[in-house]
């Protein structure tokens, strides 16, 4: 497919300004810095990649892969600021093991070892905390993984929000094949795990600020069970990503620009519930921005997708998979929205924060 | 030494109080619970031991020990939540790197890789953050590892307190020593690797909230270099802990307790800076219970102590290392100073937390 004139332009555009150093131009630091869009990967390239330059840190995935005397081991780190804390389908502590669990998954690994941090509010009620700490303990057992090391600090009331955590995961990767999205490929599929933006939506409804009601619960649950259905199916598989913070859009965006290729989406084709759709309608945001907590995107070889799309529906977790769009080799570095209406757009990297502390 | 009267009186309340299954009997968190003392261990015992018990858990040490293929592992996780986020000596990212790279090197282990987590508050400054990095590159460099992987979330303004940052190591053990506080043993020496409490008395100072002046900067460092030292010289090491929050007290007791031994301590042996003396007298709080960044505490065989202490003085770092005291068979669980005046008291566990937000 060729750019037409108009989408050449944005692209020219685009690649020049990809082309510069990035440069953090804000003074302070804003809420869009933690959105997960085009600010966070600015910060993130200008200031941390920058600083701590090194050829294990650079690919910016999920997570690292390290070798450990014969053992290739991932390591991963999130923190979790959601609000609120406990919301329908989960609260911070699932959410937190859960989030750990399949940013390993998506890279390959078999999650193994848990590192939890607590950052907590004096004030902060005691029962909450033994609530969520059994929450993570469920979440963990269903996972297979263990907390072997933990840390709690404590700062004073106005300082905090109740309760933050940080995990981190450890995990090891047992396959031969090398996972990563700039080995993306024209002809390629690209498929969603089920319906996108759950958690997100969820959130906002739980935080009461709308007067709206809706049937819907986070999505939040640990995929390494399905992704090793989808890689124990095929060999196909060029990379997989968990869609958190600036949802689905935000994935092929990264792919788009990792390989070099165009990802054409098909809006028809993504799965979104209509509770969903809704909600995100009356607060303003496409579904393909807002976070899942239980889906991830794969890219697959395009002759396997229909493999890996049986093997995908075959799990409980993943009977709602669809392949959402392909890969092409024009225009390198977008993402193609083809509409319901019959056009194309543009599906560009988050501008802003619509939606902070999802999780 | 057989207890007088009085000593086995005290013991045998604490060891009636420690046959309890700990409960918090707080309803909400305090200060207190982040401060290394009493209710930080009943916290971690009562929520998240009981919440998340596992044997490679339960040890509650610096590190856990885990194995992966044909290595052995150890993998710890640590929060930074000091203020002011800049203080003399230091700043809130060379703290950070220091103090997980010196949890592995006294687990035993060579540092290797580091996980960081970032949690911004909405308007910090942009060039504190480049300014922590760069902190953060170079005590890295400084100890020969990598950060590897990272998250960022920002928080609304009020929500949190600047910059927290969580890092994660990961280190391999290569020596064969079993390294427990549990196999102290009477005869033991205690040794320190240099003069106490610099770090939590400049941070106090560098508040401002005391209008003392003092010559005194932290002592953050990375111990790893040390710790070789130390290990390379004799193969009597029992064990090493960094004297962090709760400061040496603390470690001492923990050491009584698991090994259930008496740890006797000598006042008049203990290294402590003139200006750290007096700032603490202000303060109205024990040098011994004041957290350190750059030194540990080493447990030692009696007959391996001046083998030990040779090696420690001859690294810049240890050059003031000293023996402060030694083990005891009798009153097992407690720590006994022998004071400058010639009296002996408990030295117990710090209740409360005069000091928050030290590391």
């Amino acid at each position: 497919m060729k750019p037409s004139d108009r989408e050449q332009r944005v692209l020219d555009r685009v690649e020049r300004i990809r082309g510069r150093r990035p440069v953090v131009r804000e003074k302070l630091i804003t809420l869009a810095h933690g959105a997960g869009g085009k600010a966070t990967q600015t910060l993130i390239e200008a200031i941390f990649l920058e600083a701590f330059r090194n050829p294990l840190l650079e690919p910016l995935g999920d997570a690292a892969e390290l070798a450990v005397g014969t053992s290739r081991l991932a390591l991963t780190t999130d923190s979790f600021v959601v609000t609120p804390l406990f919301f329908p389908g989960g609260d911070i502590g699932d959410l937190a093991v859960n989030g750990t669990v399949n940013d390993l998954a998506v890279a390959g690994a078999r999650p193994l070892y848990l590192a939890a941090g607590f950052i907590l509010e004096e004030g902060f009620p005691v029962a909450d905390l033994t609530r969520i700490a059994g929450s993570m303990r469920e979440a963990a057992d269903a996972a297979g993984v263990r907390v072997v090391t933990g840390d709690t600090k404590v700062v004073q009331r106005g300082k905090g929000d109740g309760c933050y955590i940080n995990i981190t995961g450890v995990g090891v990767i047992e396959h031969q094949a090398r996972l990563d999205l700039a080995a993306v490929r024209p002809g390629d599929a690209v498929i969603v795990s089920g319906p996108i933006g759950e958690h997100g939506v969820t959130i906002m409804l739980a935080r009461g600020d709308l007067d709206i009601e809706a049937d819907l619960v986070s999505d939040t649950a640990p995929v390494h069970g399905l992704v090793a259905e989808l890689l124990g199916s095929t060999d196909g598989v060029r990379a997989m990503r968990d869609a958190t913070r600036g949802g689905v859009a935000t994935i092929l965006n990264e792919a788009a620009r990792a390989a070099k290729v165009a990802v054409v989406v098909d809006e028809d084709a993504i799965p979104v519930r209509p509770e969903v759709r809704g909600a995100a309608e009356l607060l303003g945001i496409d579904p393909l921005y807002v976070a899942c907590e239980g889906r991830f995107v794969s890219f697959v070889d395009g002759a396997e997708a229909d493999r890996a799309l049986a093997a995908l529906r075959r799990h409980p977790l993943g009977a709602q998979s669809a392949v959402i769009g392909r890969i092409a080799a024009d225009p390198p570095g977008l993402v193609l929205l083809n509409t319901a209406f019959g056009g194309t757009r543009i599906c560009d990297l988050l501008v802003g924060d619509p939606l902070p502390r999802i999780c």
